[in-house]
């Protein structure tokens, strides 16, 4: 998938997938970190209340939980992260980019890129816990036309597979995962200097 | 029940009772800390004033009586609170989840989990009273239908336990409390290394 | 009165008396200290404005006339205070809480208990002034149903003692007094330490 | 007056005239200062937005002329002033308080005392400048009723004083002024320690 | 013209022409400034939000061109702006007092006196440049009316002069400007210590 | 055309296009920094929230990404940034200033002029992704019509060239860009000191 790719290029981009009045579409998550006085999260893209509490959500847990995951956040008290949901003027709500947000969080403080032929879907909690969201049929037929083959969906919402046609659901493969640090290691790119460190 | 065991297995998550549209029902408060360079207090999970003001006292509480509850609260000036109530999107009010905010904050706080079998309900004042609330009945029913066998519910509802099935109340055991003390008593698991020091 | 001897039995909380659709009622006021990096006031319960301006006057008239009281104030720079008014679902407004919000935080600051069977109302000024307040006869028959044996009004407020069954008031010690300094005197019991230091 | 004579018996309680729905009213502000580590201005009694930005205008005036009008102001940097009008409950509004307010500050700040008998109405811009206000007539007669013996009314309200009777006019001195410096020139007490300094 | 005389007679007060429901007006800004632990802008006036942007491009306009300008702006970081417009019940909006402001607050940072005699509008953008408003023929009007004898006005709005009595117009010098540094040099009297310093 | 000459001969102001109510117009981005105690983002022009997420993101992109940029951003944190849209009173809105934010606040930082023969159009992601707008037609003839020679579009918008008369095209240079540097390399002139470096 050619846009996903180009979007995914730079560490802090993770694929999305939302139902919207069309049916379901590919969105991408963008986030960026600057130096700052303070720390503190900076959101854009006309998101409406239970969006905004995903993002601090998905930062929080990952702040929480930095050392467990490999997540350099110390410096977070001097830098701040601007997240970004384009295009800038459709309002977006809900909470089923949580895993998404969290995966550009992720790779934006690790610098791994996120792999461009995935899209996720899913509800995040404090805990990380993956929680049941909506669409999915919507969701994962828009991954198939935009060309992506792997798709992250939560546990919970397996059965609504049985809604999806047979050859779509042949060429995507389903993750299915109730731990968004599940997420992070089906979804990121290995770290640049992996391979020679383990050479 | 299994999905309290799965919930409760961190420190910081406790398990309330609440009423919905749709009857009673099983609600997880989940609370995390993180490294800021001021302390605070973030909400999340679109929660009402009251819901609001529930966590505020919670806080308030357990700062306020910190060494007499052995709960290690100086590095509250730069650590961050955040708690959340899944689901993001459900909207939540009242001031019944007091109990159940004071055990998922102290647990975080000191690190001792919260018993899995364990379900409560009740407003928290803040000198830590435990006062009456409502819907006694129909969360007893859901905490036993969720498979949890114990509660705790204020001293003040002892009444209302007259409402329930005998069979249902032979299942369950009923912890009446008027001081949110005795709840920190009961819910939390002992601290790791107790059996070791004790040893 | 059992309640209030409960209720009363820490430092920071005082017996108010209110007058809500029911008729009048008694209701207390808690305040705690907690530290923090900058100082504050943090109200819950509810509160209308006129009741929030109304903590902020007790607050600054204790720390404007600190020495004076015998209230230690100084560190409220660095410690932050917190005062509710349960129970927490029930919004609450009006001025008359003035002398009773001035006696539970004059209580928390010194540590000396306010007397439990003793409530108050009144409106207080930014001087100290108690000013009149309605409602007197439901307030001081909501005091008599609860077991008080003292009270608490504002000196302008006599005339309406007329109102009142002799039976009552006979059995009551009504305090009309036009000093909220005089409350302080008449409510708060000896510093801990008095009679030792005394000896 | 007996009441504006209790009232002003401390700095920072200047004595005010107001129009009400029942005609004129005598209305008292009162000033308190209180060590913080910011400065700030604090606002109680139900203000409306145009008073509330006279009491910034106050303010500001007396720190921009401090040295000249020899008010110490050097410590608000470090000393938080609130100012309260009772009654707390009764909604108020209007720029006709600005003397009130400076002379109240004024006297919070140097520590004089406002003289009782006097009451005073009038708009004061930030350059301090005495603007015309409506009501002089209720003001006043309320002034007179109050037992109040002199009265400071702006320069240009002047042609207002036709309207009240001769008798009333004759009990009450009334300065006519048209800066804020003169107001307080009348107002205020001499200091405590003239008299001594002086010998 | 005695008022704008006796208004302009300190630093930081500019006369400004306005339109009112009854026509032109003359009307004064006032600046004052005062010592604060951070700088800031504080706006009274019952001000409308363009009116109170316009005040934040005049600062940001001085501030940022205050070497070229020769407006010593550096302590502005220890210095809070107060501006004003009197009479403080009267709601004001509109962007063409931009060079008034510009003018007051240039007046205020340098010390030196605006010239009485003159009356200004237009609109200042952040770069400085003086852009066309509304209104031209009255506020003329009324700056005749009120015996000033120089007006300012946007260069674009020299069609509007050809509205004007030409009696009016032989009595009014009349500086078209299109950049507020303009505006400056013909409002602002010479630096007090100037004539000394060329002697 | 002289308008956009004289407007961008500082650093800091770019010409964007815009739709209004009467079609396609230019306008001007302005842009200044100041000294401050805190960095931060001012704007002003009564600008819809839109467009204010847009300067958010302008200027979250060039600090995260300044040093490939080669654009100075270490003191944003002791400066502050003010961007104002001219007319004051007229409220905009809208995410297609993306571009010409950009544009402006880069020529502010580096110190290099915007090309005033060029004028802009365009949103802009977190990541520097130009992504399309609407109004292509009106927005090329409007800059047409005020004499500019250069435009910038985004790729995406390609299309929308077919609608535009071959006589306006052939007098256009339209730069189709999806990449926000690729902007900024088009228009922005080369550093002053350019041309001596390199001698
Ligand atoms: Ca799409
Ligand atoms: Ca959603
Ligand atoms: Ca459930
Ligand atoms: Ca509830
Ligand atoms: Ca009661
Ligand atoms: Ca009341
Ligand atoms: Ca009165
Ligand atoms: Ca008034
Ligand atoms: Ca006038
Ligand atoms: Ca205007
Ligand atoms: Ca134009
Ligand atoms: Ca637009």
């Amino acid at each position: 998938t050619p846009e996903s790719a180009e979007r995914t290029a730079v560490p802090g981009v993770a694929t999305g997938l939302a139902v919207t009045g069309a049916g379901g579409d590919v969105l991408f998550v963008e986030a960026a970190a600057m130096e700052s006085e303070h720390g503190g999260l900076e959101l854009t893209g006309q998101l409406g209340d239970v969006m905004k509490e995903s993002a601090q959500i998905a930062l929080s847990y990952l702040r929480a939980n930095a050392e467990r995951l490999g997540v350099p956040i110390e410096d977070l008290t001097h830098r701040r992260v601007h997240v970004h949901f384009p295009a800038g003027a459709v309002p977006k709500d809900g909470p089923s980019a949580g895993v998404t947000l969290t995966t550009a969080l992720a790779s934006l403080l690790t610098g791994r890129l996120v792999r461009a032929e995935i899209g996720m879907t899913g509800e995040v909690s404090l805990t990380g816990r993956v929680l049941p969201i909506g669409g999915v049929k919507q969701k994962l037929l828009a991954a198939h036309r935009a060309g992506l083959t792997e798709v992250i969906i939560p546990a919970r919402n397996g059965p609504d597979l049985d809604d999806l046609p047979e050859d779509v659901l042949a060429q995507l493969t389903v993750h299915q995962v109730s731990d968004v640090a599940d997420v992070l290691r089906i979804a990121l790119e290995p770290a640049a200097g992996a391979a020679t460190k383990a050479a």
